[in-house]
C-alpha cells in the first residue's frame, strides 16, 4: 500500500478498500464515541460505504482537491486523517481526522497533524493550514492549541451533527510561522 | 420581469438577461471601484459575461441554493444583491451585492439587506444570515454594523481577488435578534 | 416571492415551491375535471411530484425556454399558467394553463392571456402567441376566440391523455394583430 | 450495407458513412435548390457534417426515436428519407426526405413514401402518417395528394430556413384508409 | 427491417427488438446449451434484457464499434452474429456469434462467418478478421479451421463464465489471405 | 509522496503532478528511443500532457483499474511502471513500463516487474499477471524470459505505433507458479 513514513509509530497510507473492514469495526465499537462531533458516523457504518467513501476519496485526490489516509499505528489502523480540502486559489488545507476512542492520549494526532502541516507547506505550496472543530469539542482544539495554531473566529451555524447545528471554532496556521518553529526538516 | 418591493424606491428583480446591457454599462464605469474587494469584475465584462451569470444564476435559484436580484432604484438598476448560498441544513443564508459608486450613500445597500434578512427569516426559514466582508473593506463592514449584526471572526486566506489573498470579517445575525428588533412586519 | 402584475384581482408568481401544498389540494379536489384534457394530473398528485414541476420549470425558465407562473386571484393561488415553450428562432410562444374548477366563470383566463400575449409580444420579442386545445375542449377553445386567435388547423394525433389519443385545434395570434386591438397599453 | 427493398429501381439504405461523399456532391451541386425550402442545406455541407448526421441519426434509430435512409434509385444514391420523428404514445410517425434536382419527376418520392407509410402501420405499429410541408412547397404539397394525405391545416411560424420563418402545411394520413386504399401488400 | 442477404437460405438483419421475444425463446429452450461457453445467457434471458442488448447494440454500431445481426435461416430467426469489436486503427474486426442447437449442424455458422470475413474486409476495410473461441470449445473451433484462420495462440485466464475462467484460442485471418483463396466475389 | 518499496535502490511512487516536469525530460531525451515501441510518447510531450496523464491514471486507481507509478531509483525518476489494466473478474493484472535509455543494463525493469507480480498476488489477488511485448521487441521479452513468464501466443494486429501495426508477444505468470519459485517473501 502506497504510505508516508510519519516516524517510528506511525505511518499514513494512501485510503485504500483494504482497509475498510477495519474501518467498520473502528466505527461500531466508536460509534456514540465519534458521532458526537462528526456527522458520517450515523450514515457511514458499512463496508460498502467505506468502499464508496475510498472511491470517492480518490476521485478527488485524482483533482487534486482533498487527500485522505488511513493512520497506521504501531502496525495497527487506528482512525483517518488528511486534508478535506486543498484550496489552490487561496493557498489553504483544511485538515481533518478522526481516532479510535482506545487511541486517544497517545499524541498520535498531535504529531500526525505536525506532520500534515509540513506536508501542505512543503509538498502542497500552501500558506495556511486550518482546522474547524466543532466549539465544544475541547480535545479537538486542544490540538489545534499544542500546534500553535491562531484561533480566528468562532463562526455560528457551520455543521449539522445528528438533530444539532454546531459552531466552528476556526483555527489557522501560516507557512511563516511553521518555518521559524520547524527546526531541523520533520520527515 | 419579475419582482420583490422591498419600498418606495426601491424593487428587487430576479436576474434576467434584459438586465445584462446595464450591468455592462455598470461594471465599466466603476471597474476600479468595484475590483477593490470582488474577484469577478476583472473577468465578467461583456453582455456574454453577465448572460452567462444570470443563467448560471436562474439554475442555482431553481435548486434552492441561491436567488440573485438586480436591485431597481428609482426605475434605475443600480446593482445587484441577494443570497451568494442558501444553505438548508444549517439554517444559514449568505448574503452578497454589489453597487455603483455613484449610488452609494443613500442607504439602499443596508434597507435592500434588511429586506433580504426578513426574506430569509420568514421566506426562506433561514436559522442566521451571513455576510463576509473583506477584512479591510470598511464601509461594506459598516452596513453590517448598521444592521446589527455581529462580528464572528476574521478568518485567514478566504478569497483571491486580483493577486491578493483576501481575509474575510464573518458577520452573522440569528433569526431571534431580528424578531426582537423587527416591529412592524416590513414588507 | 417574484411576481407580475395583471390587474387588480390577479397576480403570476415564478413557480415556485411555497404554493405546491397548494397544488396538491387544488388536483386533488378538481383531479377528474383537470384528467379530461390533461395527461399530468393523473401522474403528478403529491407534493414531491409538484416540486419536481417547480425545479424542472425553473431550469427551463433559466435556459429561456419556458415560464410557468402560480395565478393568485384575489389573495388565492387558483391554477397555474405560462409558456410551456418558448420558441426563439420561429418567435412563438406556446402557452398553457389550467384553473380549477370553482374558479370557471370569472374570466381569469382570458385576462391572464391576454396579458402573456401582450408579455410575449413585448418582453419576449416573439411574432406569435399559440394555444393547442384539445378538439373537444369547447371552453379552451372558446378562451381562443374570446382573445381573437386563429384557428389555424386541426391536427390529428397529437397528444395522448389516459387511454385517448386527442386532436388539437391549433389557434395562434401574431403581434401585428394584437398592436392594433391593443388600445391603451395593458400593464 | 443494411437495406430495405421498395421495388425494382428503389431500395432504402439504413444512413451510413459509406453515403456521406456522396451526399457531399448532392449538396454541392444543388445547394440553392434544397436550401429553398430546408434548414440543413446552408450549415450541412462537408463530409464531417454529414458523418455527424449519420452518426446522429443512428443514435436515433437505436433509441428508436426516428430512422433515416438514403435512397438508392437504380444504382445510384439520389437523397435521403426517413422518419424524422417516431412518437410511440400517439402512434404518429413524421416523414421527411430531399432528393437531388436531376432526380424529380421519376415518381421516386411518391413510391418511397408510400412504402414508408405501409412501414409505419406494419412495422412501426402507428396509427398516423404525418408530413410536414412548408406552405409554398407546392412539389412537396403535391406529393402528399398524390398520396392521399389529408390537409389538416397551416400552422404559421413553424421553421426558420434561412433568414425567413416558414408556415406549415401539416398533412397525415390514418391507418384505417390505407388499409382501404392499399390493395396488395406493398413489400 | 434492415438486412445483409448471405445466400438462398441465409439473411442477417441488424438487431431490432422485434426479434427479441424469439430470442426470449431460443435461449429459454437452450441455456445450458448456450451457457457452456457464454457468459451472458445466465443474465439475458427475458424480453427486456434483450431489448436493452438491441438498443446497447445499435448504439455502438452507430458508433462504428460492433455490428450485431439476427440470422435469419429459411426463414426464422436461429441466432445472432456479427463483429464484438470494430477496431479501426489496427484495423480488426472480432467476430462472435451463437446459435440455437437445433440449427447446429447445416454449416449456418461457416457460411455467415464466411460473409462476414468478407464484409470485414470490403466494406469495413479491415486487414484481419479474429474469432476468440473458448480453448475447450471445439466446435466453435473447428468453424474457425474450416474458414481457414490460424491458431495465434491460446491466452489464458480471458473470460469468466460462471465459476470457471477460460483461456481463449485466439483465431485469425488476414486481408491478403483471404483474397488469394476467395476465388468469385462472394457477395 | 506516498510510495512502495522495492528495494535498496527502487521505490515506486503512485504517479503525481510532482514528476511530471521530470517525465518531460526523460521523453525528451529518448524520444526516439521510446517511440520504437510505445504509441505515446509521439503525443505526449509536454507537461500538461503529462499532468492530464497522472490525473487520468489516478482516477482509474481510484475506480480499482489500473495503478501507475514512477520508477524511483537511487532517487532518481528513471522511468514508469505499474498496471495498465486490472481485470477483477478473471484476476489477470496488465503489467507495462517505459525506463530512460541511460537507465537500462542495470536489471531496474526485472527487479520492479517481480515486485509488481508479487504485489498482484498477494495485495490485488489476481491469479496471473501478464505482459503484452511488441513481437520484435526483444529486451522486453528477455525482461519476460527472465521472469519466468510463459509465452502464450503471438497475436497479430494488436497495436498501431506511428505507421505501424504490430504484433504482440502475450506472456504470462500464474500465482501457482510464483509461489513455488518465490522463495523467501518478496517485500
Amino acid at each position: 500500500m502506497f504510505k508516508l513514513t510519519v516516524d517510528n509509530d506511525i505511518n499514513l497510507y494512501l485510503v485504500n478498500e483494504a482497509f475498510t473492514q477495519r474501518y467498520v469495526e473502528l466505527v461500531k465499537q466508536d460509534n456514540d464515541y465519534l458521532s458526537q462531533w462528526l456527522q458520517w458516523p450515523r450514515f457511514c457504518k458499512s463496508q460498502d460505504d467505506f468502499n464508496d467513501f475510498v472511491k470517492r476519496s480518490l476521485h478527488e485526490y485524482a483533482e487534486g482537491k482533498s487527500m485522505m489516509c488511513a493512520i497506521d499505528y504501531c502496525g495497527h489502523i487506528v482512525g483517518n486523517c488528511g486534508f478535506n480540502t486543498i484550496k489552490h486559489d487561496v493557498k489553504v488545507a483544511e485538515m481533518g481526522y478522526w481516532l479510535g476512542k482506545d487511541y486517544q492520549g497517545n499524541g498520535i494526532m498531535t504529531r500526525v497533524c505536525r506532520y500534515l502541516i509540513d506536508y501542505a507547506f512543503t509538498q502542497l505550496y500552501m500558506n495556511k493550514a486550518q482546522i474547524s472543530a466543532a466549539e465544544r469539542n475541547l480535545p479537538s482544539r486542544a490540538v489545534c492549541e499544542r500546534l500553535g495554531m491562531q484561533l480566528e473566529g468562532i463562526i455560528t451555524n457551520q455543521e449539522k451533527v445528528g438533530d444539532s447545528i454546531l459552531n466552528h471554532a476556526i483555527y489557522g496556521i501560516h507557512n511563516t510561522k511553521i518555518q521559524k518553529s520547524a527546526g531541523p526538516q520533520l520527515n
